[in-house]
């Protein structure tokens, strides 16, 4: 058996999810349907994060174990070539060790959410960023953000469905941009809870509205509690931006 | 009658092209529909361009005449709740002068061609980009550019269905950069020849793959001949950017 390390880029917009789903089209599917068309094999795919419905990854790492003696950049090209007309694609393979797990190995995850902040519809970016109509003051949104950061019980940022064991997560960035019309949340952490960025993200942009004032975000986070949370923001904008791995 | 100049994005790729059309959809026919909804009036819309099937505007330049009393900010907002769900917004709208035309009045034209060079398919920018495989010289792309610009016939890179009086045209502008892994051209010119973007963008990667000289885009123009054209590159990469006006 040969571990391989694969890169993925995914429109998240058809897919229950990246995490296999009884009930409708996941990544891990489609990725695992290839593989099966390119080797003959049984094969499952472990990746660095489970995304939601309708998240996107530009760099999600995942790894396959594989039977059959074949090249990293062949693996890729007809992992690819049976991907289509899914809109999941591979943008690197690498072997690598057998002790080298895609999500337990991972000391590192980051994460893009883009609001596109106007009063027209959404055209070519619909469905890849969420739109806000209410002017938002992005360096207010900035500053709110920083009382997430560090370690946390993040109960209030949590959804019902979390199955991490623990709330208290250690948050290492959660930064506000604008660029443009454009407001763009940088998040990264070891490790998040299930719509934690979502749920810090529609919390800043209740402060970038001015619906709330910037303390109460810390406030929110104090309370320990979901009924806190001011709005959870859709997933159309969030996107999985990166893997860190010791040694790379 | 109140003159309205409009600032349209759009996804190009439902669409038959900009200008109605009889066999399908268009973003013309989608804004009168929606103008018509709005005020009970049968309204043409004219354009500064006319873009094919699959092209995206950025911000396309239009005008409508409307009887109807109507504040432009209203005007925008009923526009856009109309569009819905066709991937047209308006971005702008503003009362111009009854002889301000989208089109007669247009000193200058923009478009953005976009290549994402890479081997992966697209998945977030399907249909939004042209993707090529094998690996672009950029800065060869960009001196073998420079021979289209200034005022040529420009025959070659000429549709048969252009409707255009005369093949000569004055290209301001056409420069190549990459960004990442994407390349990307920038085209101006007062005005442009049917297909005469994409036909030229389809030369200069065939030089950015190496396989035409450089020196091959300009003795391609020198033939004056249709038939001299190497490579019409797909519509889906292309955007309308801007279209500039006299004391704008």
């Amino acid at each position: 058996m040969t571990r391989f390390a694969l890169t993925l880029e995914f429109d998240g917009t058809p897919f229950m999810g990246l995490q296999r789903q009884a009930h409708g089209p996941s990544v891990q599917q489609a990725v695992e349907d290839a593989a099966h068309a390119v080797t003959g094999e049984d094969i499952i795919m472990h990746a660095a994060g489970r995304t939601d419905a309708g998240v996107h990854a530009l760099a999600m790492r995942a790894h396959i174990d594989v039977a059959k003696d074949i090249a990293p950049f062949r693996l890729m090209e007809a992992l690819n070539a049976h991907l289509r007309p899914a809109p999941v694609a591979v943008l690197a393979c690498a072997v690598v060790a057998d002790d080298w797990h895609a999500r337990f190995s991972c000391t590192g995850r980051e994460y893009l959410y883009r609001i596109v902040n106007r009063r027209a519809p959404l055209t070519l970016e619909r469905q890849r960023a969420w739109q806000v109509s209410q002017p938002l003051d992005a360096e207010a949104m900035h500053r709110a953000a920083q009382a997430l950061v560090g370690r946390h019980d993040f109960t209030t940022f949590r959804s019902v469905h979390c199955q991490s064991a623990s709330p208290v997560k250690t948050l290492d960035r959660l930064a506000v941009e604008r660029v443009g019309d454009e407001v763009r949340i940088h998040a990264a952490a070891r490790s998040f809870l299930h719509h934690q960025v979502r749920s810090m993200v529609g919390c800043l942009t209740l402060v970038g509205m001015g619906r709330w004032r910037e303390e109460q975000v810390g406030e929110a986070l104090a309370a320990r509690n979901r009924k806190a949370l001011g709005l959870n923001a859709p997933s159309d904008g969030l996107y999985f931006t990166k893997a860190l791995y010791p040694g790379e």
